[in-house]
Parts: C-alpha cells; structure tokens; sequence
C-alpha cells in the first residue's frame, strides 16, 4: 500500500472503524506524493491513555511530516497549509468531539469545515471513525454526536473524490 | 442519485449506519419510478427526539408520497399498497423494535414479514439499520434485539434482488 | 453459497457483524473441499445463553466435522490438525475474549497465532466479529479489547489469500 495506485485526488475520505488502518492507509496514500507534508492533529491528550496514542502515531511518521495542532480551529488550519504539498487530517471524530464538548455549532463548523476542504491548497486526505454501526447509545450526547458525525461524513462524502472504508487494514474503495 | 442506473427490481435492501444516507437514498430510488408512492413509516413518536426526526424526514417528501402508519401490523400494509406502484418501508429497525416491545414473536413476524415481501403489488425498498458491528451490548434486551435484527437482514436478504450497504450516503452493491 | 467459485486457498478470513452469517459462510466455503473438516470451536459456555448458541451451531454442522475445543491455546490446536484437510476456527473474538480474561498476554499471543495461521497444514478458514464500528465503549477494558481485535484482523488480513466482509449474510470480497 505504499504507491498510490494514481495520483492522489484533491480531496481523498478515509472512514472505518477503531483500529481498522484508517491512519496507516492515509499516511501511505500522501507518502507517495512528493514531502514535505502536513499533518493536521485534532487530538487532545486529557489523559495516559490518549497520550500513549497520540505518541504511537507520532513516532510511526518519518520527520518529513510537519505537525500541526487544531483541536478545534481546523478550517483555517487546512486553508493555512504550504500551497501544493498533501495534507492529513487525523480525525474528523476528535475535531468533532471537541466541537461538541466546546458547545460551539456543529452544523455551522461543519459547513466552514467543508468549503475548505473544497478551497485546500493541496491535496487533502481526510481520516474519520465510522461510529453509526453498534446499537443506538443510552445517552443522548452519544447519540447527538452520531448524529453530527454520520451528517458531516456524508457531507465531506458528496463533494469528496474518492471515499474509501477501511476493514483490517485493507481500503475497499466506496466513490 | 436522482436516478436509478436500472429500473427498480421487486425487492432492494438498504442497509446501513446511523445517518448514513439510508432513508434518502430509498428515496431517491423510488423517486426515479412512476408516482405517486407509498411511505410505509413503522416510527412511534414516542418522545421529542423521536417527533423531531419524523417530522424531518416527512418535511423532506414531496406530496407525490402518501404516508401510511405501520408500527406494528407492517405484514398487512405492505400487502394492502396499490399495485404496480413502489412501497418505502423505513424502517425495519424501528418495526423490530416495536414488535419486541409489545411482547410479539419476533420469528414468527419475520416470517410473515419476509412472505409479504415476496408478494408485494408493486416494487419495494426496505430500509433497515445496521446494528451489529459495535462491541457486544451489556443488557439482554438489546443483545435480544441485535440478534433478532441481524437473522430479519439475512432473511430478507437472501430473497432480495439487489442488497445496498450505505457508507457516508454511498450505496455499495453486495447483491 | 454452497460452491465456492475458486478453491479454497490456504487462508481466508470472514470478518463481519453479529449475525451477519460469518460461521454459515465460512462453513459453506469448507463443505465445498473434500471432508472430513476440523472445526476449532473457542467458545466456552458459561451461562444458558452461550450454551444455546453453542448448541444451534453444533446441530447445523453435518457428522463430517471433526470438532476440537481451543478456548485458550489456538495455535497449537490449528497446528494439530490433520495434514491437508480445511479447518475453520470460530471465532477470533472469543479467543481474544479469553486471552484477555485469562490475563495472558495477547500481543504475544497473536503472534502466535498468526504464525501458526500461516503454517497450517491444510486451508484455514477464521472467523472474526467486527466489533470497532460504534462509539467508543465507556469501559477501558472494552477499549482495550477493540484494540487488540482491531489489530489482530490487520495482521491477518495482512498474510491472509482472500479477506471478506460479511453483510446480511452476504460476502463482499475486500481482499
């Protein structure tokens, strides 16, 4: 999976379950582009466990990736990278969550989120969970932010290039 | 979407997510046939969150759909649609739950269920949401149900002509 | 689904939801190689309702299945079997389950496991729920356990000659 079978799309939609390569696959689709790249981390480290993973993916990409944190403020982080070189965002999910917890307007960041992702100034390549599939949640949080995630997927979905669903690491292509 | 590559055969499953683009695309299936249509909603409004998402979906359907009310005695309204004019059921899901919480034999209603869509007058979309894929629920009720889900969906697509899985509002042909 | 369109190669991996007819599939993939077949069961019951599930597999399986308990050492199991002859394991999930409760190691017990996947003496088929697809459980043992699930099918799916995705009882073909 290192070589991109073609050149990669403007805008590339990686979804698929915990653990399921999303990450790994999105990383190998920009590395076959010319670098340096952006990687654009939604992630906040509240606690161990989520810092044990977020140092996982850092060490697993070489120092030809520059990081960049936007928790929240992911738009104008996409619209701000270098013209012309790949950029990933991973995840949709966490930005998404952050959204939430900040009681800012998901549908409004999700459609500011979308235009630039239209408007990237390179090759973007989008990472989101797939978390509609299990039984509905007991609470209604849990249920919002499904609701959010399943709308904004399908959204970035529409205007994306290629959409692929990840199952044990292998991408079966969707668009 | 707006347009079906094929015309409608008897019988699609579309299967998917939590807002995965389910309903719409059903929609859009039918839509691409003659009406006027036939909107079989086995939804109870049982709560705010409930009517709001009912009323959602309804406020997007054009007059050329006549809504019938099957929360239960779904069997019967599949059979008694007019003939050689397209039937939505949305959704499997919501039926299944109702059957299970007024205490009916889910087997038995699947069974007759399955029989009368072999026998519906004219083509028919069911829409059914995909529940089994997230980690294995805590109560029996909903172990119960996921079960009950999971056999309804093998069931009816086995005697299915065409099987969708939606990701992000994309149709995956699995049959 | 009772002739497999190609031989059966040396290893395939049937991943998909709860009731999504995994153990039906890869049952059939197996009856259509010369028996008799080694089932390796994983399962151990231990209330009425694993009984009841235990019990409704067994009595589908014809007298040609040869059926070997393994709810803890797999590898040696799969290693076991007699030469040139098909093997299905079912399931991943519920070894992994007892790996897990056991408090042995599972990084290194999947290694195992994959190892002797790729040495066994005749075609094997594995079976394995797809359980990273919701929200994330609230528990970290549920976490931890979608972890070491998730990354045990990659690695799989990584060596295995065919990979499919079970959707109502339907093989979509990812690998």
């Amino acid at each position: 999976m290192s070589l991109s079978p073609t050149p990669l799309p403007p805008l590339t939609l990686v979804l698929g379950g915990a653990r399921s390569g999303k990450s790994r696959h999105a990383e190998s689709l920009i590395e076959a582009t010319p670098g340096p790249w952006t990687y654009i981390a939604t992630a906040e480290a509240f606690d161990a466990e989520m810092q044990a993973r977020i140092a996982t993916h850092r060490d697993r990409r070489s120092s030809a990736w520059h990081t960049v944190d936007a928790p929240l403020d992911l738009a104008p982080a996409i619209r701000a990278a270098p013209p012309g070189r790949a950029v990933l965002v991973d995840c949709l999910t966490l930005w998404l969550t952050n959204v939430l917890l900040a009681d800012r307007d998901a549908t409004a960041a999700s459609v500011a989120l979308v235009a630039a992702c239209r408007e990237a100034p390179g090759p973007l390549v989008l990472v989101g969970n797939e978390v509609g599939l299990g039984i509905v949640p007991d609470n209604a949080l849990a249920r919002r932010f499904r609701d959010a995630a399943g709308r904004l997927h399908q959204d970035l979905a529409a205007v994306a290039d290629r959409v692929v669903f990840m199952v044990a690491g292998l991408p079966l292509q969707v668009k």
